[in-house]
Parts: C-alpha cells; structure tokens; sequence
C-alpha cells in the first residue's frame, strides 16, 4: 500500500488549541531533523547537528531568517524509537497561538507540510509500530470522559485481543493454505489439513469471536455511557430523584404533574462508571393504564435504556394498579433481557404504610426517600453491581463498531464453513468463506486495509495525533 | 522575601484545556523526582532513579498502584537548569481531560500541591532565573496576538529595558551612598559625590525613563491593537470598505442609509501590525453638519480611536458641504494630535467627478472604491507608514501599564532631585527622592518588590505557567 504522501514531512500543533503556557507542534518524516536544525539554534555549545542524540531535549531559539520566534524546547526522537516510527520533533513554546502560526508557517516554507487529522498515527500504523485497533484504540484513549472508557481504550492501545486475533487468523490462514492445495489435487481425494484439528480451530475461533461480539452490546454503553431511564407517575419523585443523584438542580421540580416537559438527560459517573440518566415526561395521558402511555418520548426512552428505573410513591400508591403498570411496562421492554429493571418505592422518610415484601419485576423495591436521600446508596449499589463485573482489566470488550460488525460477518463466514462441511457440500464453497473469515478478522487488525478505510479511521482522530 | 508555600512542590496542567493530541504536566520542586519515579514505569531498563539525566525525555507508563493510567514521556530538568530553577518533570500524556485529572490527582496523592496561576514563572523570579519585567512578558508573550506585539514582548522576557533601567538604577544607588555619607559629615560641607558625575547620570537617567514613559501611548495602542473609527454619511460606503478590508461579510451592507444600527469592531493585521476597525453608525441625524452628529457611539468612538478614517461618496457629495462637515469633525478631534484622520473619496470605480486637487483635514482624499477593492493598497499602506516606523527591534518599548506607572514617579522624584540641587535646597531633601526613584525603577525589574505586588502580576498567567 505504498503513497508517495507517506514520503512527506509532516507537522502539526499536538497540544489542544487555545491558550496555554506551552504549545506543542511536531514534525515527523525523512526531514525533520534537517528542516528543525535549519531554524533552531541551540544555546548549548555543545549541539552537533551531526550528531543528535535520541530522546534528548535542547533548549534554544526558532527564528526565520534573523526574526526571533520563540524561546523553544526542541526534543528529538530518532526513528524507529519514535510514535510514528519516523524521525520525529517535538517544538515546546510559549503557548500562543500567533507563534504556533509562525512557527507552522516557517516548517512549512522549509518544506514540511501540514498533517492531516490522525496521520501521525496512521504512519505509526502504516511502519507497524501499532496495529489498527491499537490505532483507533489512541483515538478513543483521547476522548475517553470516565474510567471504564478509559481502561477500556488503554487495554486495546496496548494490544488488547489484537494479539489473540492476529495469532488466530494466522492459523486459519496456514489450514487455509493446506485446503487449498487439496482442491489442486482435484479428483484424488487427499487430505492435506488435518479435520480434527481444522475443526478444533474453527470452533475455538467461533468461540473468542463470539466472545468477543457478545461483548459490544455492554462495551459500547460502558464507553458511551449507561442509559438509564426513569419512569414514573406524574409526582412520584422521578426530577427529585435525578436531582439528588446529581446533586445539582438542573432538572425543573415541583409538585405539579407532568412538570417535566422534554426528557432530560444528565450523565453521572458513580464509582467509574458512566450513566446518562434520562428524566421522562412521565405517564401523563393515563395514570392506570401504561399501554396508554401515549407519551412518545417516553416509549423511546425505554426503547434506548439499558436500565430502567420504575419510581412510585409509597406513601399514595394503590399496590393493585403498581402491579398492573409494572406488568404493561414489562410487556413493552418483553424480549430485551439485557434492559435491567429496578423498582424504586419513593417517599419512604414518611411512615411506611407499603408493604415490604411486595414485589415488582419480580424484585422487591429500593424504599428511599429521593428528597431527603435516605437509601439513595442502595440504588446506587444496586446500579453499579450489574455493570462492575464487566472488568475491562480481565475481560476483553469491543466497543469499536467497525470492529463489532468485522465480527459478526467473520462470525457468519465461519458458519458457513462449519455448515458446508457438516453437509459434505464441495470443499471449494468452503475456501470462498474461509477466505471471507480470513479478511474480516484481519480487517480489525489492519492486516486488511485500504486506503479508503484508512483515511475513515484516521479522519476522525483530532489534528496532531 | 521568604515564603513557605515555595518549598512545596507543585505541578499544573501545563497545555490548553480540551481535548489534544497530547497534554502536559509540569511538576517543580525539591520533591518533583522522587514524587514521578514513584508512579513512573519506564520501558528502558538502563533507567536508574538515582542517576536521572537531566534534559532526557523517558518512555513509559504512569499507573496509580497497579492501575494503568497512560502511556507517558516523562522529561527531567535538573536545578537550577530549569524554567523555575528548581527541579522540574514534564509528562506528555494522551490529551484526554480524564487522564489529565487522574495524573494529576495521583501527583496530589504524592505530595504535590496544585499550582497557583503565574507559580511557575514567579518561582523563575524568585529563584532570579528572570526578573520581574521579563516574567511579566512571558505572560504577554503567551497573549501576543500579532506581529508587533508578539515582537514586543519577546524582546522583553530576553532582556530588553531592563538591563539598561537595572545599570543605571546602580549607578544611582551608588552616589547615593555617597551623598548620604556626606550627610553624616553634617556641618563639614565635605562633597563625596562628585557633582559633574551625579548631574550627567540625573541627566542620563531622566532621558532614558523620558524615552521610555513617551513610548508607552504608542506601545500600548500596538499591543493592544489601534482603533480606527470608520466615520462618513449614510451610504456613504462605511461597512462595504469595513468588508473590503476585511474581505469577508460579517457587517451587513445594504444601500438603506442607516442600515449600521450599531458599531462592529473587527481585527486585521496589515503587515504584522493589529488594526481594530470600527464602523460607526454613521451621521444619521443631520446629513449635513457634524455638530449635531448625535449619535453618541460615533462620538464615543472618534473619543477611542487613534485613526479616524472620514469616508464620502465622490460620486454624489457636493465639495462645500464636505468641507464644512470635516471642519467640523476636526473642532471635535481638536487638541488631539495623536489622532490620525484620513480622508477616502469612495466609490471611485465610475468616472471620477470629484476634484482630484480638493483637501481635506489638509491631505489630498485618497481615491478608491470600497465595492471593487480598487485603490485599497492606498489606504492600507496610508495607515501602516504611521505605525511601521515604530520598529520594536530598535526601538525600547512599555506596552505594561505597571512599567508606565513607575515610570512616571520615578521621573518626579528626578525632578525634584534637580529641582532641589538647582535651588539650593538641604541636600536631604534630595536624598529621599532619589530613594523613590530608585524604589520606581527598582519595581519595575523586580529588584524592589513586595508579596501584593508579586501576587497581583502572577494571577494574571494562565494556570501551568
């Protein structure tokens, strides 16, 4: 996959825009070296164009022609020992965006040019200092907001199940190649690939690959955040309860029905772990009936929630028609077994006349107070519990839907070829899917990329990375 | 000036907040090693804690207990061989928010104390890595926003007026104790100081702060960027010639006379220099006589402005009116001779009726058209021949309202001082003026100084710095 773009120095601000005490620009290519060196001088005496040291900083002058730029740090980076696996330099200055301008303005006169969005990654990937996950692994590492996102992106940034795949498909591959010289052989009838453990193999890749795809549906609410919805009669607590969990008073309270106008979303991270509570405008049209619901809003809300929190008012609520709702609302999230449902018994600082050992969802409710907080840990415990097992440091968690659909298509071709030799159909129909698997797999990878999936991943990376 | 909040040690963000490819975080002081080896994993093996070269960039992970955190390069800089002078680390993390907070938590978690805004360089002043002049212009180095007042403040923070102020200010300090002691010899009438020595030094001094104080008004509207007010009739062409310039649309033009309902400032260097161009609104009131110009923003505005550039229609405006209309606009700019007007017969892309020799505030108009951009260069060369003279390579500049301030009482007390030497008066009198003068100059460089003082020059750095 050679381009002749790859050839070019390239150099870009790598520090956040705006003002700062120090602004960072990087150069990396053939030339960086050359190019720093023609505007840089150093104080130290001792500075040796010729004889640059790696991972060593310097301290000097940029100026174009006698023009002071800027007091710099200039650090050096020899290739391969660098990001992009290039020569690279770093330029700390005084973070403005005028000298970031001159500065850009005279690389580029000197022959550099611009990077664009995520291409010093790219070259990291492209001179195979990383794979491609690991690549799109630095994109989500940068904009990781919580500490499971986090941990999620820093495991696969440091291989993550790249080395599991990659080790895998290279055995699949090798079978394949052995299959395909059995067809050469046409007539003859040989076995070259050993069946036994051929299918060993396909059932051990089906297995991590199925793993691994199962893990997306919670992967991808743990990066993005844990939808969680809160439902509830018009007055039973649902502003008051997303207010004491937020511990702010951003949402409308008051005690007049159906204040709450427009869903309100506001995210929380309760012991690392990122939720988006979701206020709905509440079951305004029928108190009784939740098939009646008529509250779009509301019907999308459960559609998208992960979890949902039914809220009632344990002080005026009639037990028979709680259970009635609870049993219309279980119908409309029926068939979403992932959704978790947590009946909440609200308004439990009053004497409590509800009984205890009532149950909904088949649980017994949470009893606590939303206004004054009593119990609110034992919501938040029980939210937590269903999410802190997922444990991005022993498990492995695909949140990248690139890679989450590469699976389920190599998951498909690896049934394919499960079934064509279940069904002793020709052999040829089964390289054609293995081949299949082959491509999808290592396209999470990158060892199978182009340059138009390429410039996909790496245009949304931010400038300088 | 001993305090002990400098013997902590302290660390900040050193980037611009929000997402980037890469953040840093500085950390100085006695602690700044021990406090990153503790959480610091580098990659080499060759690293030893206890042979750290300084000025070496180090790969390798950043974990809180076991817990990862980032992929770091950790920069050592060993005292007094730093920014601050005392020991200082530099981590360059992936550029997310989140870990920017964990690293920084950590840091906190290991001694580290947050740094307050300016901590870093006013511990570069005190450890008299810089003095006070040149901290302050490192602040406005990191504001520097064009050519010359990015060019003026780095001129500054090397050196600048301060070596000068801080020889002469020695100079004085030393006849000073001269004539003190000759105050001690009371009746004797004994002369240590010699007089022709003391006068030339007065004489020398009081030119150089004259110089300095006088470049003030011109430094500051440079730095700040020089207003220029657009004034002329309705229609007369005052938005078109504001886009023209800025060669976009953010004014809205119309041929409705008055369409300008208030004023729009925009920015644009013209050779390096910053114009703020203001488009008034315009003579709504009276067509015909300034006078009653009414619109108290346009006056407000000629009262700001350093340039006032008159604009009429040569097309449609008759020669008579025009000149009693600037006669006027010139009663209103009196006493102001640092105002610069200039006169712009517009829309000159049709024939030109408009008499070539006619004179305006005693400058022939220049003629151009606003709409076709004919004749622009004019004008831009027009207002940068006032401005370009002014060369901030050569030239020693106060663009800081402190430095001005101290300035202008340091040039009292060397009034007096000459005053009381010209009139006889008891040499004592004199002494306690040089002591103010020298205290004025000494505060500008820092050699005077108080915790007040310090506190209000440094809180207006950025965090980091």
């Amino acid at each position: 996959m050679f381009n002749p773009l790859n050839a070019d120095t390239i150099c870009a601000p790598a520090t956040a825009s705006g003002r700062g005490a120090i602004g960072l620009i990087r150069i990396s290519g053939a030339h960086a070296f050359s190019i720093i060196t023609s505007v840089f001088s150093p104080v130290s005496k001792k500075f040796d164009t010729s004889k640059i040291e790696s991972h060593k900083l310097y301290f000097g002058t940029i100026s174009d022609n006698k023009e002071l730029i800027d007091e710099v740090l200039v650090a050096f980076f020899k290739a391969p020992h660098s990001y992009t696996g290039d020569d690279i330099v770093e330029i700390s200055f005084h973070g403005s965006s005028f000298i970031k301008k001159r500065i850009l303005e005279l690389l580029i006169s000197k022959g550099a040019r611009m990077a664009q969005n995520g291409e010093f990654t790219q070259r990291a990937f492209l001179n195979k200092k990383m794979d491609l996950a690991q690549s799109e692994a630095v994109a989500d590492l940068i904009d990781s907001q919580s500490a499971v996102s986090h941990k999620i992106a820093i495991k696969q940034m440091r291989g993550g199940y790249s080395k599991k795949l990659q080790e895998l498909r290279q055995q699949l591959l090798d079978f394949t190649s052995l299959i395909e010289l059995e067809l050469d052989f046409g007539e003859e009838d040989v076995e070259f690939a050993d069946r036994k453990q051929f299918f060993a193999l396909l059932e051990n890749l089906t297995n991590e690959i199925s793993k691994l795809k199962n893990s997306f549906q919670k992967g991808n609410v743990l990066k993005t955040g844990i939808p969680v919805a809160i439902i509830g009669k018009p007055n039973a607590g649902k502003s008051t309860l997303l207010n004491t969990l937020l511990q702010e008073d951003r949402a409308i309270v008051s005690n007049i029905p159906g204040t709450t106008r427009d869903t309100i979303e506001e995210a929380i991270d309760i012991d690392g772990i990122h939720f988006r509570f979701i206020d709905t405008a509440g079951l305004r049209q029928s108190e009784n009936n939740i098939e009646t619901i008529g509250i779009e809003k509301t019907h999308e809300q459960i559609e998208k929630a992960s979890v949902i929190l039914y809220i009632f008012d344990s002080q005026n609520e009639d037990k028979d028609s709680l259970a009635e709702n609870i049993k219309d609302l279980k119908s409309v999230i029926r068939d979403k077994d992932y959704k978790i449902a947590i009946p909440i018994a609200n308004k439990c600082d009053n004497e409590e006349n509800f009984p205890r050992d009532f149950k909904l969802f088949d649980k017994k409710p949470i009893f606590l107070s939303a206004k004054t907080g009593l119990n609110i840990e034992k919501l938040t415990k029980e939210l937590t519990a269903h999410f802190s097992d997922t444990d991005p440091d022993s498990e492995q968690i695909v949140t990248n839907s690139r890679h989450y659909e590469a699976l389920i298509r190599a998951l498909e071709s690896l049934e394919n070829v499960n079934n064509t030799f279940a069904q002793d159909l020709p052999i040829d129909l089964a390289t054609t899917d293995i081949r299949m698997a082959l491509y999808h797999i290592g396209s999470i990878t990158g060892e199978i990329s182009n340059t138009d999936i390429l410039g996909n991943i790496f245009s949304r990376f931010c400038i300088g990375k």
